[in-house]
């Protein structure tokens, strides 16, 4: 910090006391949600029957990692340590981890405390008016939205305050904690909300015809509590967790790029202050514009926050930095989130003609309705490739001529812009399963058409909101994996030189023509594909349970004639402990593939590794999480009475469609961001261990023995997760 | 030539002998086949509607090509004279496209021609014994599995006898034109045979509940004439094409090795041609063995084959090469071949674990048997990356501390071992489409119950044996694509020090650690989902265009009652149109893609893309051949009489998770197998020229307008693909 100007002091403390306006802010919507009106003493015995179910296994699944948590702690000051680094830096490593887990937890476990409050106030509220239900609804997702943004701004200040030219080795503790636990609750929570979900599905829909949140469904309260837990905590987790390694590794490169002169790292973090004023000024507005259309309220907010930042970007970029290539590169970045909206709305919204298509071949049966969506997800990936490949080239061109470290950091930035309005992103998405739960609310409470008509509107909203959330996580994983490939090429050449090795040897990069490295990237492409199975076959084991349960539970007569309550709790358990069960084999899957590709190939097979890992994984997401959507609104044209309307066997077909992609839209696919970015930073963490390592001819033996051991680590992992089916 | 020792000598002319041999085994055997009795008139009436749909759709399909093989045979001779080849090279080249083309087209055209001259007799034979009919169906099969081998072996022979040390150039015309013929053979005959299967489906047995190949069903003639252009020409032109693209890469790296020492390139000729007299024996004694068993003959001769070519391989290499690391690394690709049978065995065989358990899952309805497919495909790519991936690591270490050159040599030698017995492959895989023709033909004509009995049998082991030869053609894709990255830096480094730039300058690798390096592989993990969706929405449009023919022709109620012949002609023609619809667009999006990364982004980004079509290639590939697979076998689990047999609605989701598989298995997935090689050759042969024109500044601009304009043409491709939509 000895090297900053005046200015730039009293920068980074602005950006610290904006971190923490934004936690205020989100304090005062708290007490303006938790002051309306929570609705009939029947409706609130709902609500509190959701509550506790989420909380409690929001809680087991904190207990669950627990001793994970712990000893990676160690692992983490010892990956800094073993490596020659000082004992401040090692301490802080691990402590920037527990801070990062930390954050990520809290964030995901008020977030959907605040849902799990608001929802049953939206079911009341919408009783009097839209705009009321709305705004309720909207608060309650900005606290999660300001709670992303304050912390993930405020964790990264501080340690950059700390520890200065120091800061990238304590801040790669700090995004992997973050991320390490968004990977956590993405997949529990994806388990959990699906297997709830399609399990209800399987029986009600399916067999008997019974509308969704229909009270005698025994999985109606787990279902409600899926929402929660998987929409609402796994997203916000997510998110938070994608907003700060971004942040991460622009700083990182910064840092490396000019050490003498901050304004390459103090830059960054002015973004995301700007960021965060802007987003709050947006999301205030969303309940002034003069319009009754949800949607569109909140997109002119997104634009009026875009805007907001737009302009501030270009002052800061001219008069503090004085180079505009800054501006444009984040710029760049901000384009790239409106495009993937705008691309992500075509597939997976029910105007265009990708989801009409798909409804189309529902006149076919199952069969071609699966298939038309799987051809569109397939080819949804290729545009998506396209506008990210586009964004990279631009951040590229506008450094160009500068050197590769540059470009790097132009990458970054186009990261850092992309996600600049995460509040607006996070309130948005929030938004729908707080809508959908409160839906439900309605449902099982027995409340008027008209209120529920008002949810229902909402929770449309929150598909399209929800799928756009995703496309931005998964294209900012690829972002922020692209510039710490940076980041790791650095650390290896700088452990190469500390050790003597000449730092013109062999490795100057990831060259693919070396069969060894091929082999590497061949491996990584391999992993997206295990966790999504793992994570979608956890899916269909827990949906059959609960099928199983639903359908014991409605042999009871007296349960059809509505006359008996049906057992709540059953459902719930079996979903907590489907959840649970492959929860810490995944999180190893995440964390122990890098280390055994390093140890066992060499630190170039790893990066390699890692470019597998994020274009297979990258593919994958999309795929899913476009396939899903798109399924899920060829069902919902359906059932606005297109080709035969409800229960026609057009609308049969559309069900089988929408509930194979369930799963991959809520479990499989948004877990895939998560895990790029464990991979990636787990990488970048031990790439100078295992330079030191490999190169040590004396010490060979003990990186195969590790690696060894790591292999059977994970042989255990997937043949215990096999072993159940 | 002038190198070779006498023994070299002779031992090229006796492979040349071998060659020609195969090919008059071929020719007796056709003789045996037609010789046998066919059938009854209403059989031959049949088979002869057969036989004049299938002729006629190859030929229609030939001449729509014939336009783009002509302009590419030009483009191929100046690929060669602009990058400064001789005039002979240059001309050498073009002719060799054009006759890896020929031979292609050829071992496809009469592999179908045998197996619709064989179709009608089998079913003949089929009524006076098992065996017979086994001999003849598997003798039709080998006349295939020679002419394949026959003719890859003479042709790469014959240029390196003409061309010796500046063979290479002439041979990635030769592999070339094998690749591009089958891959228009695989994407036109898949699109054929599943735009028939399914819609006759979707309308026979999913809404009328009548048998497959009902002659009431106007598709039935139509998806007779599929199984024939798909499963026989298609599958012989793709196994051919890899058979000659091992051989192909191990004679360029080969070649590369020592310029003065023959026996590199000689050895991987006799190992080849050795193979081919162990096919012989082998796919001889088939009939030989005493037993009923016709998948455990077949089995037995492979090992028989394996065993001879084994000894044969070890005096090899001790007495001619005196090396015995040539051996282990061929031996290697044996074991490849053998581990991938086992490997696709275990899960697409009805008696193990994967295919139980989707059809435990058709209990709880279509959408948890298409999950679980979902969730076994997925889980199957992990399992065969690593087994290429020891494959390959097996092949490094065989040659560890030689340096790469020798490495990538020892991985094309574990290609040359691993499709050493291309000639029983195709018997055993040819033999399963003959069997389900025969099949068809007798329900057509009403034959009696045994007979068919006895045909079932066989079409069923025919199933095992399909996935089987699919599983080795995509590994091989994986382990030529490889060896021939090798050639690629190889003539890259070459153009770059013909044009006086120093080798030793930024390009000794493909560095994905370098943004622009890294969207090539982006943009290369997009290309096989694009081509993907292609198929699959190709095949979906024209399976609903048989259906709404089909169903149109149903109304006739004298139809109904079998009073009335349908119409089967109408179908056919419907058939060719969709196929042909989609080929040179889809020829064009494997030639162009690479011309337009390589210009645009250079000859670095040009090899990360390579590396990323054959990542996820090979991914998608085995995924959509598995989880096709063993939805097809789960719904024979079913109609075996569990969880309720025909007609239960266990079954009813098992047809749709089979007509799901159908074109993955069928159209997408075998087309990933051509498509990569043909970007991986177009990519080897334009490199020296992308080299020129990206690094003299004063043509920057031609490859830019060059670049620019390709991507247009791909532009118009799929805009007009999606048109059709």
């Amino acid at each position: 910090m000895s090297y900053a100007t005046p200015f730039e002091t009293f920068g980074i403390w602005a950006v610290v006391a904006v971190a923490v306006s934004a936690l205020g802010y989100a304090i005062i919507l708290v007490f303006q949600v938790l002051r309306q009106d929570s609705g009939t003493s029947e409706m609130q015995e709902i609500a509190s029957a959701i509550r506790t179910g989420a909380q409690a296994y929001l809680r087991r699944q904190f207990r669950a990692i627990l001793v994970l948590i712990a000893i990676l702690t160690i692992v983490l000051y010892l990956t800094a340590a073993l490596a020659g680094a000082e004992w401040h830096i090692s301490v802080g490593r691990a402590a920037a981890f527990l801070m990062g887990s930390l954050f990520s937890a809290t964030v995901g476990y008020v977030g959907m405390s605040m849902a799990v409050a608001a929802n049953v106030r939206v079911a009341s509220a919408s009783r009097r008016s839209v705009t009321e239900a709305l705004r309720i609804a909207y608060r309650a997702g900005t606290i999660t939205g300001m709670l992303t943004d304050g912390l993930g701004l405020l964790g990264g200040t501080l340690i950059f305050i700390i520890y200065g030219k120091t800061a990238p080795e304590v801040l790669l503790g700090f995004g992997f904690g973050g991320t390490l636990l968004a990977l956590f609750m993405r997949v529990g929570g994806g388990i959990y909300t699906k297997s709830a979900d399609v399990g209800a599905d399987l029986v009600g829909k399916i067999e008997l015809g019974i509308p969704e949140d229909d009270p005698r469904n025994a999985a109606a309260i787990a279902d409600l509590v899926g929402d929660n837990v998987g929409d609402c905590a796994g997203m916000a987790a997510d998110v938070f967790e994608s907003y700060e390694v971004t942040m991460v590794s622009a700083m990182i490169l910064g840092l490396a790029l000019q050490p003498f002169d901050l304004k390459w790292i103090i830059f960054p973090l002015l973004v995301r202050g700007i960021g965060v004023v802007s987003s709050i000024l947006g999301t205030y507005a969303v309940t002034v514009w003069p319009t009754k259309d949800a949607f569109k309220a909140m997109d002119w907010s997104y634009d009026l926050s875009s805007l907001l930042s737009t302009i501030s970007f270009a002052f800061l970029a001219h008069f503090y930095v004085g180079d505009w290539r800054v501006f444009w590169s984040t710029f760049a970045g901000i384009l790239l989130a409106i495009g993937f909206n705008k691309y992500t709305a075509y597939f997976t919204h029910t105007d265009h003609a990708p989801v009409q298509q798909i409804a189309r071949s529902t006149r076919t049966g199952a069969a071609t309705t699966i298939l038309s969506g799987l051809g569109i997800g397939f080819e949804s990936t290729v545009w998506a490739i396209l506008i990210i490949v586009i964004a990279i080239l631009a951040s590229v061109l506008i450094f160009a001529g500068s050197g590769v470290s540059y470009v790097l950091y132009s990458v970054a930035l186009c990261g850092i812009g992309m996600l600049s309005h995460t509040g607006n992103n996070v309130s948005m998405d929030a938004f729908g399963p707080i809508a959908d739960n409160a839906n439900g609310i309605g449902e099982m409470s027995g409340m008027e058409a008209e209120a529920r008509s008002v949810m229902a509107t909402l929770d449309a909203v929150g598909n399209t909101t929800k799928a756009i959330t995703k496309g931005i996580a998964i294209a900012s994983a690829v972002i922020a994996s692209v510039s710490l490939f940076g980041s790791f090429i650095t650390n290896i050449n700088v452990a190469r030189s500390e050790l003597g090795l000449s730092s013109s040897g062999h490795l100057s990069g990831i060259n693919i023509a070396d069969p060894i490295v091929f082999v590497g990237m061949l491996v990584g492409g391999a992993v997206p594909f295990l966790f999504s199975s793992l994570s979608i076959r956890a899916v269909e084991r827990g949906a059959t349970a609960i099928a199983d349960e639903v359908r014991r539970q409605f042999s009871n007569a007296g349960l059809v004639r509505g006359e008996v309550k049906p057992d709540y709790e059953r459902a719930v358990v079996i979903c907590t402990t489907a959840a649970q069960k492959e929860l810490v084999g995944m999180g190893l899957l995440a964390v122990l593939t890098p280390v055994v590709v390093g140890l066992l190939l060499g630190a170039e097979s790893l990066g390699a590794f890692l470019g597998g890992v994020i274009l297979v994984g990258q593919l994958l997401a999309v795929f899913m999480a476009n396939a899903g959507g798109a399924w899920d609104n060829a069902k919902k044209v359906i059932e606005e009475g297109k080709y035969g309307g409800l229960h026609s066997p057009a609308h049969q077909a559309s069900v089988v469609g929408d509930t194979v992609g369930d799963p991959l839209k809520d479990t499989a696919g948004p877990a895939l961001n998560p895990m790029i970015k464990v991979i990636n930073l787990v990488s970048v963490i031990i790439a100078p261990l295992v330079v030191r390592i490999s190169t040590q001819t004396d010490q060979l033996w003990i990186g195969y023995t590790l690696g060894a051991a790591g292999l059977v680590v994970l042989g255990i992992v997937v043949w215990r997760s096999k072993r159940e089916n």
